[in-house]
């Protein structure tokens, strides 16, 4: 039967310590900038792991690794795969878990049942979370979605001054070939990724079906009252953009608690001029991060934001401008998708977590030109982003068996 | 008649711009920092006005300028100065108005009136604004009234490592004897300043009888949270700094706002770290600033800001330690200052405004040794510590001559 699927704990393991010693940053940390040398070096690694077992390689323009496992029909491939990028620091399993699992699915799926009959190919992506140029999130994914401008590749440079353009150059890349990493060949894409949070730990379960990824908008806004005296100058005279910060943040925070999940809204960024104890601020300059994955509740609580933002302003005499910095739409992960998942876990006795996503992922890219769909892994006290992040192997290989289990529906079924 | 006192519109306005001279920042600000070679050079300046006025010129431990106009009987003098360090930058009015206007002052009434009863002194206080050594405000009138801890003088340093003791040599002073520059026998302390508020301005009066300085507590706050991401960890789940820190911060500030005049509370200074836009902070810290003029309702307002702060970190499960960095008890102006002041503007015709000081001033150090008042002039706008603060030369002449026949009262009568 196609559903006992193997996977040697001790195996992946190895793998993830294997990688995480690029960019190995004060022990259980990475820190894996793309295009830095760590980068290099985990990408090289990676490409000779798919060499390894039997796939044919291939680095594209911008640096995302393929490693094609050839199908005996012809047509789209079907894909699994994440990112090799680090957060500065991030830990081992964000990004890197999702590109070795989908090696490791491939992989005894070639060993167990051979030749596909669909193509599959695994993918490291080259650069998702933009800890280095902060405007190249999703950058491998856009590259294959064809969604980068060309003068982002002037455009977008690192805290040294780099540009993205030199840093790809320094990485042994073309970056005029730009447009070759453009695909048009696949057929479905899954990524398995760790949650980031902790509603698997909490509902005791180790896999995630992912239903839907949130949207999100960030906005930045920029308040502007008078600079005065703060002892001198009474509450009543006052154009105070602090006061009116205040009410903005604990607004649309306290919005967000009382619609409860899946809304979320943060304010995780503030800079406040002069910023000194004693004197009222002259600007106070933020940012909002509002999140929902469906699609008619995210424009109801961007409305209720955007209307509290000028409510405040307004009544307290304070100049604003807002400007929409970042704006995903949510995706619903592909019915197929979700429906080859479910049946996997099913077919092997593990129960999934149905849940969205509130991160952003290189599916929402991906969905773009292919059938999409996640599966998560049961973060540890919900944390990533830090060096503390951890999934355990158990979890880990449950999540990978569903993805081999998924992958065998879509390429040999 | 005493009350009838000439004013030179011409000869105030001619010091005003000769001593913003000294330290002159872009046009109409002062950059004059204690200690500095500007600042030495302005201390000197005004020594030699002192001396061409025929007042015994003095230079105390710590830098302060007097200028002693004998009395003809014994006695503790009457005295009345301010500061002449500056904001970074403020302008030509904030301290320097004060200094100026006493020499006037004893100038026209020893011109006119001979040697007085009691001794007058004019005062150049060395330090208020900290604003070159934070710890060090109110510098002067602390080593008048012997308040200044031996220590300080090695632990007060400049942002490039300069201890105030060194800052001191350089200034060509003996930090040691720092002692010698105390004080007990001073009858009566009278600055005049400019508002640094608007309330004179709105009731149309350009002086301003000060019937009470605030007391002022600085509360630093530390929120510690958990740091994590903002599109994965629902709403329900986080421990989130930021929340609560608006929560308080809104609190705070609309508490102040439903007391009305004169209370006020300030949040000035925030910082949040990580600081990053996608990331539930792991702490934030602010800063509270609290007055009001009562002492029994300052205590009040203290109570229910202590209270919120820790109502919103118990409630959100946030790690909360708040620390009192300044704590200054309020002042009512002493009644035979306050009566003196109201004499001396009713018999030449000026119209008084009664009003608290929210800002803190040397005045509240030199009542512990003085009878102490204030006198205030109108600002444009209520600007302070900038270079666009600013006070007209007619109000600033009315309120030399409520100054002069106030030290008249005093030092004649």
């Amino acid at each position: 039967m196609e559903d006992l699927i193997d996977i040697d704990p001790e195996h992946v393991e190895r793998l993830i310590l294997d990688l995480g010693r690029f960019g190995e940053h004060n022990g259980t940390g990475v820190w894996r900038t793309v295009y830095s040398p760590e980068w290099v070096a985990a990408a090289n690694h990676f490409a000779g792991w798919c060499r390894q077992s039997g796939l044919a390689v291939h680095q594209d323009a911008v640096g995302n690794v393929w490693g094609r496992l050839e199908g005996r029909e012809p047509g789209p491939s079907i894909v699994s795969g994440s990112h090799i990028d680090s957060q500065t620091p991030g830990g081992r399993y964000d990004g890197a878990l999702g590109v070795i699992a989908a090696l490791v699915a491939v992989d005894v799926l070639n060993k167990k049942f051979g030749k596909p009959r669909r193509t599959l190919e695994v993918l490291a992506l080259c650069e998702e979370e933009g800890s280095r140029f902060p405007a190249a999130s999703l950058w491998g994914s856009r590259a294959i979605t064809a969604c980068i401008e060309p003068r982002e590749l002037d455009e977008l440079i690192d805290d040294d001054g780099v540009s993205i353009r030199q840093a790809m150059k320094d990485a042994g890349l073309d970056p005029d070939a730009l447009a070759t990493a453009e695909r048009n060949d696949i057929g479905a894409f899954i990524e398995l990724h760790i949650e980031q949070g902790p509603v698997l730990e909490a509902a005791d379960l180790a896999v995630g079906l992912v239903t839907a990824i949130s949207g999100l908008r960030h906005y930045r806004i920029e308040l502007t009252g008078e600079a005065n005296h703060a002892g001198a100058f009474p509450m009543d005279s006052r154009r105070d953009p602090m006061a009116g910060f205040a009410e903005i943040a604990g607004g649309v925070i306290s919005t967000a608690e009382r619609w409860g999940r899946p809304a979320v809204t943060t304010v995780g960024q503030v800079r406040v001029e002069p910023n000194l104890p004693a004197i009222i601020p002259a600007k106070v300059t933020f940012m909002i991060d509002a999140r929902h994955p469906n699609p008619e509740a995210l424009q109801r609580l961007y409305a209720l934001h955007e209307n509290l933002i000028r409510e405040v302003a307004d009544r307290r005499g304070l100049n604003v401008k807002f400007t929409v910095v970042e704006d995903q739409a949510p995706l619903t992960c592909h019915p197929e998708i979700v429906t080859a998942i479910e049946s996997a876990a099913e077919a092997q006795g593990i129960s999934l977590g149905a849940l969205p996503s509130g991160g952003s992922h290189d599916t929402q890219q991906m969905s773009k030109l292919a059938r999409a769909g996640m599966i998560f892994v049961r973060s540890k006290d919900g944390r990533s982003h830090t060096p503390e992040e951890f999934s355990s192997i158990a979890d880990i290989v449950a999540s990978i068996r569903v993805l081999a289990g998924t992958l065998y529906r879509l390429a040999y079924a």
